[in-house]
């Protein structure tokens, strides 16, 4: 880099007019004194790069980086320490429960904001509620005792203004999918419902750890690019599962990929089907579809969309109540039991024999409920200008879940098209969700006689018609253009949980997205540096074609950020490759390159082991061995610590330089 | 970089005599005209980072990646193609059986050296492959018969000049533990030697198999650090096996870990035990390793300790056969089947209901063996100055045991033991295993009934021996000094080879080293540079103290290799706080830092997917509203692509630099 400020070192090809100039109005002026002091600074910028302070131990960086995670918590505590037990204790109330700290600036204009979205939601909650709990196995009013509690808990705890809490697609259809294989819910409903209950409780509990080690990193695993894929994927199996409620199927599969539910539904029409329930829930999907479709355009209208659902249900079930077609086939909601969320805590079973199932069962839909319910947070709040702590999330959620549990709900989490509704309507704070919980309340407490006759076709259509919001084309379509193995990742996620299973699915996408990890990190690529004209920059020369290589040297460049077991021999291998590639390349124009000096820049490299370090060594034997020298430019900090440990840079003389040029600089003397 | 050559941007901090005094002498020449030129080429600059070519796609970078795995054979083949076909025919023969080859400049001095050294190891091969047998819980003829066909094959295929093939400990220990899960040896021996053929088997054709698809690499997935550990625990759990002869115990455990042997060890000394083996074993131990040591200190002596294992088995078997103490509890070899090789195909066993676990226990051994032989033959061959292509040895290794599993051998590979002892003997090619070979085949012929009373407290004496050479602990230590995860994963390979069991110890130890890939790849690190002094580098404030930020930007350099969705949002967040305590730090001294643009020097990004542009993105906006600006530098070829695809460029206005130096430029346009 500082080359053009040492005359002395190979000025013999670089045509540069910049250089030249420069060059010549130094040698004119002062040129003795400078001529000395950059060979000074030279020797003095080696020392820095063999004399840099150890960098932290590994013991020392472990330790900074747990400080660094729980470092929020503790200086805010700290910063309390001068204040009075009481302004103390309010504070530390206010950071558990946010609602102490907005509750004192509410007033009636935001009251007024949130009444209206409150009752849109919950309008749109109800039927909603009921049909997730179809999807998840469960009787109806399970669906709506979860609109109820975990809404209120969410609003004196969670951090988020927009978030409509409660039951979702994906995790009813994950729930339903994972404990039917412990206990069918056909044949004994009361142990299904315990199980699902005691999974929500181990969900919550692991949230709320998962928020309290602020280990909220691990909802960033499932990447973005995955969950494009997945809920693509889970939608398009919700819709499958639902083709039951549509056609009215009496014997379905308790599968949920896509060949054993097509093969169901081929099979239920070799018996007699009624074609009212299709009839009727297809129309009322066309219904609440244009609704929408006239919602986008004119956005006024949005609570058009909003409550279609809600009178679909009411027309279609006045419809089945005034010409009683429940007793020409059309299958009904039948009872729905009505009354407050009864406590559920004999519910809990720690004493089966799947409690390891269900643990590990808690353990996955709690992730996928805290990615579903962080993503659509943060979403929001970036939109409205506040951002969102992970880990405080995770909590409340956590906590909602756990106290949900007790009070026979499910698991809830942050709904997609109701928190969308809810932003829309334009809620001011958590009092939207608290109005809804009270309708939904309300509902269960003097309504549920008149669902009735709520015919289950209307469920399947209202769930169908949330879904085309899951399945993100254009968002695939980005993710190709950026990134292949992005998408390869989303692709293994759609097409695992259609072909096989949402577990497989979403445990190939994983593997995929590590494995890639992996690949990136340790291919062993190098490239050709060749001298910007210009410039003392060394760049790719095929990145940057007006790249010039220097005469007698070769510079590579590690494209790998480690030089670890896994690709050290094949790196060595290819560069000895290049080594006699480039002096045979020229052999055809009859002009042989002779190479006397090989300089690998290591910038690339975050990290060598002691495989990585023996290639060097074995490396530059080879090459002493042809009469060439290796030189080593721009290593890290820990890369140049391990090298001085290992002994390898008194091996090779101390050719380790701060950048190519300088190395490149070297040539000369050595 | 070129910064210096830019006078109309920020001279307004960096205290360097060598930047003043260049400055001024600018100035004071050909200013006017140098002022132009260089934002001419700053501009020209931009234009090549954003106009570079489009990198290879991921199917180019595949394709060609595959092609230079196999150009090397293409070359060859192509090379052929002028020549008649007798030649071609030759020259391909030449090629599967080097043989063919060295034989032709084979002449009488040679031989000389060869016969020594192959009757050297043929002393010291016979024993030792008696007790590797005994250690495998196969007959001792199957040690013998390994020791005669794999080194006959080798000899014409393989093109290592000192390897000594046959049995080793490592792969007898492993083949044994695995293999006494299926079936137990005590009580259906010929089932259990039928297993045993038909792994040897399937790792040879593993091994050949690998050979052929160029698949070398795997051997390289066992990283240095882990061989080092495995091997240390390997020798202590063989040693511990040993036990069992060395005391003459009758019952004892078939498990390996350190703690069920000792505590069979420890349960036997309740029963009546005969202390003579102990006496006669631990007598002739130390005999062998005296001469070793012997040995050690006067080079020409290193033939004592080469044949005192067969000085030991004579010497023992006389005192044995005269004092007939086998009859006063001294436990001996008794019957040893003698003859050539018989043919074993009849013994290959594929309707096992095993066969699933043969296989993949083939497959854990093949690796295994390989990965001995190959860094046994590497490091010879480095020694004597030529290179072995680890893919030719795969295929030789691997039709070696494929042949050898057919004539009642087992798992064949190259010994560390004998091959040092070749090196030193002298040997000149492989006509020493061939002298071997024949050695071990007259011994099968005519003495195996003299090894009647050889007493098995011997045989565990002359493995025990062997040990030592397979412990390690310098390198160990290195390694604990260099790099401290590969230290763990050594660690964990020992401790779990000591403590559960070989497979266990090899499967953590992978485990281990792949998840430190990760690690390292993906830790979200990231530093603050500052202006080295003098020079126009950045670099970090912690490992070189003297560099000085430039007012008003914060630099900051990504340390991990991929912005990716595993940590993109924990570098998003620490940039955040970064910001926020570059901007508080000084306000403890009075004088508020306040940062204008930050440059996010992305110069270790080796790849960055959706979810790291998706961050970046998200960082923008909130730096663009508290008014501050982002620039990024270096970003690599790959990660421009990107950024471009995603559309990112544009929307941060192109503030896009080659150079750390160029971003600090661009500060007081913007």
């Amino acid at each position: 880099m500082l080359q053009m400020l040492c005359p002395s070192t190979s000025h013999e090809s670089y045509q540069s007019l910049v250089y030249f100039t420069f060059h010549e109005t130094i040698l004119s002026s002062e040129s003795e004194e400078l001529k000395q002091q950059p060979d000074l600074e030279k020797n003095a910028r080696s020392e820095w790069v063999l004399n840099a302070p150890e960098p932290p131990s590994l013991w020392r960086q472990f330790s900074d980086s747990v400080a660094k995670t729980i470092s929020h918590r503790r200086h805010k505590l700290s910063s309390l320490t001068h204040q009075s037990p009481p302004i103390v204790l309010l504070s530390v109330l206010q950071r558990i429960f946010p609602i102490l700290h907005w509750a004192r600036n509410y007033n009636l204009t935001k009251f007024r904001c949130d009444l209206l979205a409150g009752l849109t939601i919950a309008s749109l909650c109800i039927p909603q509620s009921i049909g997730y709990a179809t999807l998840a196995h469960l009787d109806p009013q399970y669906g709506l005792y979860t609109s109820v509690v975990p809404p209120l808990i969410y609003a004196v705890m969670g951090s988020s203004r927009e978030i409509a809490i409660g039951p979702v697609a994906v995790v009813s259809l994950l729930i339903s999918s994972m404990v039917q294989k412990l206990i069918d819910p056909a044949s004994d409903p009361l142990a299904y419902t315990k199980l699902v209950l005691t999974t929500t409780l181990f969900a919550g509990i692991f949230q709320a750890a998962f928020g309290i080690c602020r280990l909220g990193f691990l909802v960033d695993f499932l990447s973005h690019a995955v969950i494009v894929g997945f809920m693509g994927g889970a939608a398009i199996v919700i819709g499958l599962q639902q083709l039951k409620g549509l056609f009215g199927i009496s014997h379905f599969t308790n599968k949920t990929d896509i060949i054993s539910v097509l093969q169901a539904v081929y099979n239920s029409f070799h018996h007699p089907w009624n074609p009212r329930n299709f009839i009727l829930g297809s129309s009322f999907l066309i219904f609440i579809l244009s609704t929408r479709f006239v919602g986008k355009r004119k956005k006024k209208l949005f609570w058009l969309a909003a409550i279609s659902p809600l009178i679909s249900v009411i027309v279609s079930t006045v419809i089945v109540f005034v010409t009683r077609a429940d007793k020409h086939g059309v299958n009904i909601v039948k009872h729905v039991k009505g009354g407050l969320n009864p406590s559920s805590i004999h519910m809990l079973d720690f004493n089966t024999p799947y409690i390891a199932e269900v643990a590990k069962i808690g353990l996955v839909v709690a992730l996928i409920a805290l990615t579903e319910s962080v993503a659509v947070g943060r979403s929001f709040a970036s939109m409205k200008g506040y951002h969102l702590d992970g880990n405080k999330e995770m909590v409340s959620i956590g906590f909602t879940n756990i106290i949900g549990s007790l009070t026979s709900c499910y698991v809830a989490t942050g709904s997609f098209s109701r928190t969308a509704v809810n932003f829309a309507a334009g809620c001011e704070t958590l009092v939207s969700n608290i109005v809804m919980a009270i309708t939904v309340l309300i509902s269960l407490q003097f309504l549920t006689k008149l669902l009735y006759y709520t015919p289950t076709a209307i469920l399947a259509s209202i769930i169908l018609s949330a879904l085309p919001g899951l399945i993100n084309v254009s968002e695939a379509h980005k993710i190709w253009k950026v990134d292949k193995l992005d998408f390869l990742a989303a692709a293994a996620a759609f097409f695992g949980v259609l072909f096989a299973s949402v577990e497989i699915g979403l445990l190939l996408a994983v593997v995929i997205s590590f494995s890639k990890i992996i690949v990136i990190s340790i291919r062993p690529g190098t490239e050709t540096l060749g001298k910007l004209p210009g410039t003392e920059m060394f760049c790719d020369v095929r990145q940057y074609p007006m790249a010039v290589k220097p005469p007698g040297v070769l510079i590579l460049r590690l494209k790998s950020a480690l030089l670890c077991f896994a690709n050290a021999t094949f790196v060595r291998e290819r560069i000895m490759k290049w080594v006699a590639q480039e002096e045979s390349e020229d052999d055809k124009g009859n002009s042989t390159r002779t190479i006397h000096l090989v300089i690998l820049d290591v910038s690339n490299l975050v990290n060598i082991d002691t495989s990585g370090i023996a290639a060097l060594e074995e490396l530059h034997k080879t090459l002493v061995s042809q009469g060439k020298q290796l030189a080593i430019a721009s290593p890290t900090w820990e890369v140049i610590h391990k090298l001085k440990a290992a002994k390898f840079i008194s091996k090779m003389s101390g050719r380790l330089f701060l950048t190519v040029a300088e190395a490149v600089g070297c040539k000369s003397e050595c």
